[in-house]
């Protein structure tokens, strides 16, 4: 078991990476004293598998838990799922102590944390990720939200949970492609800030996809410190150190609203956006070219792709200059200079931006 | 102009008390670099008298306004509304520096609060509270929140203003009866801790009730800074500071809730909340005679009710009995043991407080 403390004063919290049972979990949260009630949030594929298991291990330590189910896809992070499940809190709200539990992936988690965030001005929960993105990324961090029909992710808000229990054991019943998309994010680590991270998964990329524990242990915590760090020191994204984040994720998302979210998922997408991302910046003579290598190499043994097909291109360059991340008419990316290490630039010419998107993406 | 400082790290900022215009406060937000493009969110009543003038202000600094109605009721801290109100902010957002400002009272307050707080997960917003009691009370302190049908401020954040500028111009055009309201939180800030404001009140009630400007400069500037050190004090509520603010608000929000919210506006509720609360610390051997008369005094020249009239007493006593301020079984209350002094306590026999509340309280 590891664990990583995120240190932000009185909304600090600890990330702990396990294998073992919501036993060792309930008795955790006894010791942080959040609450003699738990809500669990879930879907319904987690909690078919995990939800009932949590229930009685919270009981048998005198806390109560009530399980509320939400569709498993993006449509749980709506107004009326919100509205829905605050309604039901509140109803079975009389004297208790309540805390929330998101037992799932990152819209369960989204959601939990606003409803936690926004019921009664503020109650505690705690993220129990059961995707490997989720545990190496969106559950870290505090940030919340639900999506509106004009957009996603337009409303939300930045608050902390008071534990992340990520437990390795909760991933394995996913499908591969699934810990793939994760594994993305975990290359992302990799390139921005740590080369010993993309080495190691360069190394040992078999016992990971094979789901080997101490491999998966150490992909995740690694991970996991990662995102703490930057998290400690732009909590709110304010002094744009969380910004190197992004890396592929400009393309990325390009590439999503174009496919309207529907064939590529996040980590496939965001993998075309981060090979993008690294020819661009080998193009203007920052990535050196073996560097460019081990980074389309890594996406192929990951079986992560590199290109997109049947794209409308047109479509994918419209989003990407619609994207907020342009600052004074200036096209804002953050490319690698070298594995390990990225800057923000937003000097980056629209011919070449194109130029190697359309390279990289095949219309139908 | 007087000016405080509600210091919350960096979450500080002045409250204003002006009788200037809005030149000069279109002339402090640039200072304050809160963005370009304003959203203010106003009522009807409100629109018509300022909201024009307050956007002309804003245009000769460059500042774009658009101007948002909302109903002049509580049913504006609705769902449905927050949602309207999003989705046009997030239509006309492209490209821009947007900040909110909330122009009436404690509605468009707690309403415009809660969009700033989780659009975009916060953007900034400032406070023109237009009503004496959103000027002494609700404007300051970051308490934002929305109903929900099963209850009201079910729904909510605690996010702090850049900014509260309570301009006394803006309230001289409010019915008496509403001042009479604001001057009821007065009141509750000089019994709770301020004996001077107290007696200041005593003295000048009759300057005050004509809306004299010196003398509502002086009680807004002095119950600004109670309330400022509060929530300096208690910014989430967790210490407990904040709970002597609810003095006369736990009988008086039982008889809001029995009444229905109609006959009785709140100020009015709360006069004969505190009226009970110190009888009741009288009979217990607490608040000495003359003291109690005093209050009773203060609430009869300020044309205040002492006692509510066709009141279903058992709907009172059982909202009463179902209210949050109960903790493990006692009731707890706030009560005076003299004027500047308050102190909480659980120990009330509540035959007792059934006895006070029948004598101030008359069935239909």
């Amino acid at each position: 078991m590891h664990q990583i403390k995120v240190s932000l004063n009185n909304r600090s919290y600890p990330i702990i990476i396990a294998d073992d049972n919501f036993e060792a979990l309930a008795k955790k949260l006894v010791q942080l004293r959040l609450g003699t009630d738990a809500v669990i949030i879930t879907n319904t594929r987690v909690r078919r598998l995990y939800a009932r298991e949590l229930q009685n291990a919270l009981n048998t330590l005198n806390i109560s838990a009530h399980i509320f189910n939400v569709p498993d896809s993006e449509k749980s992070k709506s107004i009326s799922e919100y509205v829905k499940i605050i309604s039901k809190i509140s109803a079975m709200d009389t004297k208790k102590r309540l805390f929330l539990i998101a037992l799932g992936g990152g819209v369960v988690g989204d959601l939990t944390g606003f409803i936690a965030a926004t019921y009664k001005r503020g109650i505690p929960y705690i993220q129990i990720p059961t995707t490997l993105l989720a545990q190496v990324d969106s559950a870290i961090g505090g940030k919340t939200a639900l999506d509106l029909p004009s957009g996603k992710n337009l409303i939300g808000a930045f608050y902390q949970p008071k534990l992340v229990y990520s437990n390795i054991n909760l991933i394995k019943s996913l499908p591969s492609r699934q810990i793939r998309c994760g594994l993305a994010e975990v290359v992302k680590y990799g390139i921005i800030v740590d080369t010993k991270l993309f080495g190691y998964i360069e190394k040992n990329y078999k016992k990971i996809l094979d789901l080997d524990n101490s491999s998966l242990g150490y992909i995740i915590n690694a991970s996991s410190l990662i995102k703490a760090k930057i998290v400690e020191n732009d909590e709110r994204e304010t002094t744009g150190l969380r910004t190197i984040l992004n890396f592929g994720h400009t393309i990325g998302h390009s590439l999503e609203t174009a496919a309207g979210y529907s064939n590529l998922d996040h980590g496939e997408a965001i993998s075309i956006g981060m090979v993008c991302s690294a020819e661009i910046a080998h193009a203007m003579g920052i990535l050196p070219a073996d560097e460019l290598k081990r980074i389309i190499k890594i996406m192929k043994i990951l079986n992560l792709p590199q290109e997109a097909k049947k794209v409308d291109i047109k479509a994918v360059l419209g989003a990407f200059l619609r994207d907020k991340k342009f600052i004074n008419g200036h096209i804002r990316m953050v490319l690698p200079s070298r594995i390990g290490h990225v800057f923000v630039t937003e000097n980056i010419p629209y011919n070449l931006i194109k130029k190697v998107i359309k390279k990289r993406m095949a219309p139908a």
